[in-house]
């Protein structure tokens, strides 16, 4: 039996069910609710869709996008769940005191590090984005799929691709673009209101960090700050900070991009990014951060001068072990 | 006979051909050349590019692209010339001296506005790009479609489409893009060369301009300067200055961003990003100016000051029009 047959069996019974993805949600986490919850609901489910984290601005054009609750809204004990792009149940946050106790958990996902904590797991890491599963679940079953819908998975495919521009950015993605763009779904309106639009704050964040810009001399490491002050100042949120490292790895020849941040007196957040020479997930983990070789972070304690010159210095020693290589 | 058919015929005698596009080339221009170069080197012809313009560095990685020549570079005079991207043949600059008077020209292009100077034209302006209308003849004729060839024309999508985001962005781009994607090119690193790298100097630029950030009080309008001291520090080409205005256009709530910048003592460039309130293209006219509805500019004598003062007045009497309807 494929996963979506045990997925089409769970359906024959599942009433209530409650469809619930990360907290802080991201755009694929966000269209892969509406789109569950769409299609559930035309096959006659009662649905709840719900989030621990209120949804960024940014997506309240989506449709649907206004019943999506607060997990502190929410009384009611779920005995069936579906859980989208949740690598582990602790992603579902406050969410998951929403689940039964003995539920029935789908857990639908494209992380590879997924633990499969559902009692149906359907992963899969070769895909961009949970929106491309449930994509490929619902023209297996054949459902319609209309501008509604179709507004939600091309939302969900375009975030977690970084609007087509990351290496997940397959050529299956591109098929399925084409699809959902034969409903006649406005593709620019989205991509203006998704990966376009920007807050006065982002800008004035934007500008501050990028009058601090400074580069190697050998011109392979750039780097950024920000002060607490600046933060305090024009974010409203930590999305808000999202992005601006980029802008360092961004420039022509720069192989690693970073950005320190005060969070508070004694403590700097650090964001790497990179190109292709350093991992900078091993450079973030010899700091006590994480994540993966292009994209990572650490928080170091200290001043911002001793930030630099902990974080840089190892980098350029990284890089020389590159340069010899 | 359909106008493959046309181009079929003429390559059956056309020996040797100049391929051209349009002065200071974009990535549709520079990857249609290679492209269409390319192909005809397969069929055995003798084939000269050639462009008015040095290609910006951000190509550089587009295989065959130190094989364009500067037309100054060029002394042959040919009997044949395969123009791309070129709605009127002016576009072609100093290149249009190496085509001989009685030259049959194959004129190819998407601009719905081109004049139809080719002896053969082969005009779509449904096409997102020239490069979609190269790979329609390439699939029509059935050429092989090598990660060369594929590099080339996904590259020439890529940048006619902004990145996949503008309104051209047709279910049959992701189709197509979907194909040249199955040869195994890293359109990741396309993009990122393409649509993500910049300069330090680039950033210097946008980092001045983004302190003179300021809105309307009704939140409509955002604007920018760029005084020509900045210019003249920051900038090493026009191209620099491209892109800085939609970050004015992009703020939340925006409908038209505008970007001033000073050229010499007595004149101020103006250019107009809108969403959908305002149509710019007009609103520049008024000024002697000229473009489309979305995207427009103009010249005007004066101070910044002024012409502040003469561009705000006008938008928020055009915006005051556009709401009482
Ligand atoms: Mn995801
Ligand atoms: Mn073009």
């Amino acid at each position: 039996m494929n996963q979506f047959e045990q997925f089409h069996l769970f359906l024959e019974n599942a009433d209530p069910i409650l469809v619930v993805a990360h907290l802080y949600p991201d755009g694929d986490a966000i269209s892969s609710t509406l789109a569950m919850g769409y299609v559930l609901r035309q096959l006659g489910k009662k649905v709840t869709m719900v989030n621990e984290s209120p949804i960024p601005q940014k997506f309240s054009f989506l449709p649907g996008v206004e019943e999506i609750k607060l997990a502190d809204s929410v009384s009611e004990i779920f005995p069936y769940a579906i859980a989208l792009d949740c690598a582990d149940a602790e992603r579902m946050g406050s969410c998951r005191s929403l689940i039964r106790e003995k539920a029935i958990v789908v857990n639908i996902d494209h992380h590879a590090t997924n633990d499969r904590y559902g009692t149906i797991n359907i992963i899969q890491p070769q895909a961009a984005a949970t929106a491309e599963i449930i994509f490929d679940w619902v023209e297996e079953a054949d459902f319609p799929v209309d501008r509604q819908l179709a507004a939600c998975i091309y939302t969900g495919l375009l975030t977690d691709t970084g609007g087509f521009r990351y290496s997940n950015t397959s050529s299956k993605v591109f098929t399925q673009a084409a699809k959902l763009l034969e409903t006649g779904i406005e593709s620019h309106k989205i991509a203006d209101a998704v990966l376009e639009t920007v807050t006065m704050e982002q800008l004035q964040l934007l500008q501050t960090a990028l009058s601090t810009l400074q580069k190697s001399e050998d011109g392979l490491v750039a780097w950024m700050d920000l002060r607490k002050q600046d933060i305090d100042r024009f974010a409203n949120s930590h999305e808000d900070l999202d992005g601006i490292v980029n802008y360092a790895r961004n420039i022509y020849g720069v192989d690693v991009g970073i950005l320190f941040h005060e969070t508070n007196d004694r403590t700097i957040k650090v964001s790497f990014r990179s190109r292709e020479m350093v991992d900078v997930g091993n450079l973030a983990k010899s700091f006590g951060g994480g994540g993966h070789a292009r994209a990572a972070g650490c928080s170091i304690s200290g001043t911002l001068q001793e930030a630099h010159h902990r974080v840089l210095s190892l980098v350029q020693s990284k890089l020389k072990q590159e340069c010899e290589v």
